[in-house]
């Protein structure tokens, strides 16, 4: 594996893949990798020549009160499990690099964004869909790989390819849990030893909302409060939202349908720490597939 | 040549071409070709293998009151003129080609657009930004070629090439300008018999004005004053406006320096129709250069 911190650099190791007729697979991250971040590296691996990482802890998708400078970094032990992933380059620039001029350009995506996590972070996805339309420029990739877990950026970064004509396939992997279910992420290194535990409580709740559903209910504010009901009975947890929506354009439902895809999604608080989770579902008839560990099986979309 | 409709078949011409190591120089356009169309292509034609021309009329560019409806077309003109100069592809999509969902992503582009055309047409350059963000995605060009005379555009897609990591080399071509110095635009087709000569002060308002510098001038608000009053001895003519600004960035100036790229740049409407023209210059020591038909060379910046 080699790291690259300039983008010209980069640019040369993927024009070079191309032209020797090789597949670039990318996994765009912000470091302090977790299991999460090796399973989208490995996914790339199988179905890649050229495996490319980045890792850029971008400013432009924090906002003013958020964790930007807490957020955990390891960049030894990064480079690390990115090599024992098998990457091939880990792209590691410089904020200097990526902003060398003061940006006037942005990329936004409307709609998508106003829901969930975009109501109580109303820059955030603007500084993701601008910041990962550039790395798209920059790596040209043929595929890119984004966790599930932040699902509503997986929904934004598909948009945004498909309206703007980016020739790259967007796929999202599946969530990778701790043992007693917690959503592996960055964040939760943030979790005093109380919290930790508590946190689990989320995948609990979706466990809850999805045994709901396979109850046969299927009025979507009875399913949702399935979810914050188990929540509640967490006093370390403060809940920011739970909501069942659709899983391709997170529109609002009432009531759940055969043959369509829904995303449960939660945010909640330990203290200071966000921390969100979700699973996905679809009603086909008398079978109900999710994708939760221990219910359904990892898939990717 | 052969012209293409779909985006997909477009995108294996340019694939193809780059697996052949061939390089492909990219012109986009709204159609109703003239000479600085043509001044265009063969800019292209005589730097790169594969040239491809794109003909839309990009309705998201146009405000509520503009003139999309009664925009002149000549789709057989325009694919003979095409051919004639060299063109490989044509692609000209339909509207549901370019945008077959209702677009929810946009690249917005700051700064910039604030004056000149910006001002009048608040929505112009978004329209512009994003369609030639999709343009850029399809044909993936090494380089593309804008007229001068829309000089801000030309401003506007560099800023956004840069800003957003696009691989794309962005030239300016000179104005072509008809006999009496009426810069060529398919816009000119409105004018009426009586508006068409008057038309022409543009020009000699440009003229003026660099005439202004040549004599010692350096006070910006004087040179521009020099043109107002020329534009104002055309009754048949209303300025919108006149400015002299940064040529790389569009910044207010008031004094002119040595070694800074400037540009006049004015808009005016005959009757219902709306112009621009423009010209840049420069000071250096004794010399002064400038981009206008009948003073400076025709040149590519």
């Amino acid at each position: 594996m080699i790291t690259i911190e300039r983008i010209g650099a980069l640019r040369e190791q993927c024009d070079d893949a191309r032209r020797r007729e090789c597949s670039v697979g990318f996994v765009p991250t912000m470091g302090f990798f977790h299991d999460g971040h090796v399973s989208l590296m490995e996914a790339a691996r199988s179905a890649h020549d050229l495996v490319v990482v980045s890792l850029f802890v971008n400013p432009t998708q924090f906002g003013p009160t958020e964790d930007l400078d807490a957020y955990p970094r390891d960049a030894e032990g990064d480079a690390r499990r990115a090599a024992a992933a098998g990457v091939d380059v880990l792209f590691a620039p410089l904020i200097e690099e990526m902003y060398p001029r003061p940006m006037l350009t942005s990329v936004r995506v409307e709609g998508v964004t106003d829901g969930l996590c975009g109501a109580s972070r109303p820059h955030h996805f603007g500084g993701v869909a601008t910041v990962v339309t550039k790395l798209f420029s920059i790596v040209g990739p043929c595929t890119a790989y984004f966790g599930k877990k932040d699902y509503q950026q997986l929904v934004v970064v598909r948009r945004l390819a498909a309206d703007l004509d980016i020739p790259v396939e967007v796929v999202g992997c599946s969530i990778v849990r701790e043992p007693d279910g917690l959503a592996m992420s960055s964040r939760n290194a943030y979790l005093s030893s109380d919290e930790r535990p508590a946190a689990a409580v989320l995948y609990r709740a979706l466990e809850g909302a999805i045994k709901n559903v396979m109850s046969g209910e299927r009025n979507v504010a009875r399913v949702r409060d399935a979810a914050v009901e188990i929540v509640s009975t967490e006093p370390l947890m403060s809940l920011e939202y739970a909501e069942v929506v659709r899983g391709d354009d997170l529109a609002s439902v009432t009531q759940l349908e055969n043959g369509v895809e829904y995303v449960i999604a939660l945010a909640a608080r330990a203290g200071a720490t966000r921390l969100i989770d979700n699973a996905t579902f679809q009603i086909d008839g008398h079978d109900i597939h999710f994708d939760l560990y221990g219910f359904g099986t990892p898939r990717e979309t």
